[in-house]
């Protein structure tokens, strides 16, 4: 057993390749490729009887490196507060995955990706992805790792649609579920949020119909796209508290320079978002999102009949981009199947980035759920959590 | 007295031009404008006492085509369902006064109009504004129409500020006013959002720092900001009801193409603005907006003292871009100082379209308003409402 104040310390970022042109991967759509690879990290130990892994999913702009540090780097994981020896996800008890996701641009197999075919980068060469096919490629990274069932799988906002796919597609495979500020399906709203990022990067001429590698980047069409993304992570509230109706500067070099505070901090978070993202990436993993919708039509409660596993389900008051009502609608189709399902919903003023920033509650609600689910009976050093 | 079932019939937009190079008009920042033409258009006739003027402002797309028909059109003016004989406006009663404002692209001077000096349009060569200042120039405007006081002023969304400003600025001259969906100061969130569409114009490179007016229009900029707009015009709620998760169309031609509802009519919405309005004007306009701040710091109370116009105060619960609690604001402020104030919320789920769409239960309360306001005891004919 390794000491409490042990922390995670460095890691490095691991790679799984799979789905060779001999053996390519059917897609949602029909079509076959490969070859993919996978970006993941593991943390802690997977025990004899492969019994405490969990499966971490990330959202649209994060990647596989959840917790500790990667060498020479200041700062940690994104989760990396959530993560670790006496954390939520205890790596002193649990074996913890995070894997980035096909499409991306953190690692995984993607619009940047060399296409083996041509030798040059994928572009708009790259197939229609969906959340399911994103789900079904993690699955032979699950393989891969030697885990027959994970005891938990777990995301928020896109991630926590990708966990709610990965009970419907193995329910086998799943001890236990934790969607956290998610949806089971996308509204019209949240599709036509999407949709205007799409277009601010496809207006950009830089865009050149996905051909920009090697050229001048769409960064101003991306930033746009940022800019509208960020809104909606943030509430009123979370935003009048930050900002108020404060001014940046006084003096203006040009008219419509920013001035109020607000406007400086949403052209800083657009602009620099080219230096850490693929505009290619942005259009295939918003559009795999916008087809999300877990049911198909036949409702929520018909496909969750074959599932056993306990859900965790977590809302934020002040999320108005995954509403409440959303998270209360996979609560509910839970109970009315049988399922074992916890529904919480925080109290926030964060708005959607709540899952990322309120961690006490959640640890907790985690840290006993999964206690719960493990079986375990050990007594919980509180001041730990 | 005219027939009930008279129509207001075929109209004309007017222009009025002052503030010549002579006597140019002093704007809020301290630089000197003119000259200023501003588009008016109206309806009834002014009493002999000219104590029956109704003054509308319009939103920030609006023009002052507000009721009847222009000559060979089949539309008419915005607003036309409140306005005319017998309804809500009644025109055998009260002469409306619709007015376009400063910066705009509907026939008042705005950045697309001749700049006198150069010969050529101003582009960013026009001033920055405010809605102080466009209310200054309406007040010419009632000037030039003999009018010393106003029996109402109201207006939605950014009219509603005009209406606020319009009393704050000149106590002595608005018997009534009726805000709609509106606030009385810009928060951080709308701000964001206007800047996201600054951004989208600016980003597009035909913008040109302004200078596009016979070259390549920015389009696709100018399409991003509207349909970015046309999401914070909608709720959740009424998004859902008229889209659902429609799909448009089944075999794409291109990858990207609009495939839900939702997305081919936000785009159908934003190729069509540039047809009619100029992406300079909405950048001015936007800016005037989100300056927005009528108590200046000070607090609305303060300001209020001097007032002593009735208000009758109208949201809309499902409106998020002009959420409820900004109007209950200007209820509370005017409470405070003993402002007669009514405070209405209307049930909608139109978000904040409701102030265009909800005709039937803002005609009622205007109506009985106005008459209250106007000292009328004359019996309302219901079946004219």
């Amino acid at each position: 057993m390794v000491k409490r104040d042990k922390q995670i310390g460095i890691v490095e970022t691991q790679y799984y390749t799979f789905a060779y042109p001999s053996s390519e991967l059917e897609l949602e759509s029909g079509e076959k490729f490969g070859p993919i690879t996978l970006a993941y990290e593991t943390y802690g130990m997977l025990n004899r009887e492969r019994s405490n892994a969990i499966l971490i999913l990330h959202a649209l702009t994060g990647d596989a490196h959840a917790a500790g540090f990667h060498p020479g780097e200041k700062d940690p994981g994104w989760w990396d507060n959530m993560i670790g020896p006496g954390k939520a996800f205890d790596t002193e008890q649990y074996f913890v995955i995070c894997s980035n996701f096909l499409g991306g641009c953190k690692g995984s197999t993607g619009p940047a990706s060399i296409n083996p075919v041509t030798g040059r980068p994928y572009g708009l060469q790259f197939p229609v992805i969906t959340i399911k096919d994103m789900v079904t490629t993690q699955r032979h990274l699950i393989d891969y790792l030697g885990i027959q069932k994970l005891l938990a799988v777990i995301g928020g906002s896109m991630g926590g649609m990708q966990a709610l796919q990965w009970v419907v597609s193995y329910p086998d495979r799943v001890g236990s579920v934790i969607p956290v500020a998610t949806t089971a399906n996308h509204s019209p709203q949240q599709i036509a949020f999407n949709e205007v990022g799409r277009q601010a990067i496809m207006a950009d001429p830089n865009w050149n119909e996905g051909d920009y590698y090697g050229k001048d980047l769409p960064a101003k069409g991306l930033s746009v796209a940022r800019m509208v993304g960020h809104i909606t992570y943030m509430s009123d509230v979370s935003m009048s508290e930050k900002f108020g109706r404060k001014f940046k500067n006084i003096k203006q070099p040009f008219k419509f320079s920013p001035e109020f505070e607000v406007e400086g901090y949403l052209q800083y978070r657009g602009d620099n978002f080219i230096k850490r993202f693929d505009p290619n990436s942005y259009l295939y993993i918003t559009k795999a999102i916008d087809y999300f919708d877990l049911s198909n039509g036949t409702g929520l409660r018909e496909i969750f009949k074959r599932i056993t596993a306990p859900f965790l389900i977590i809302a934020f008051k002040s999320d108005w981009l995954y509403p409440a009502y959303q998270s209360q609608e996979i609560a509910r189709a839970c109970k009315l199947v049988g399922i074992d399902a916890i529904y919480c919903e925080l109290n926030s003023n964060y708005g959607h980035d709540a899952f990322l920033l309120e961690v006490n509650e959640q640890a907790h609600l985690i840290k006993y759920f999964l206690k719960r689910v493990a079986g375990s009976l050990e007594v919980i050093d509180e001041h730990n959590v």
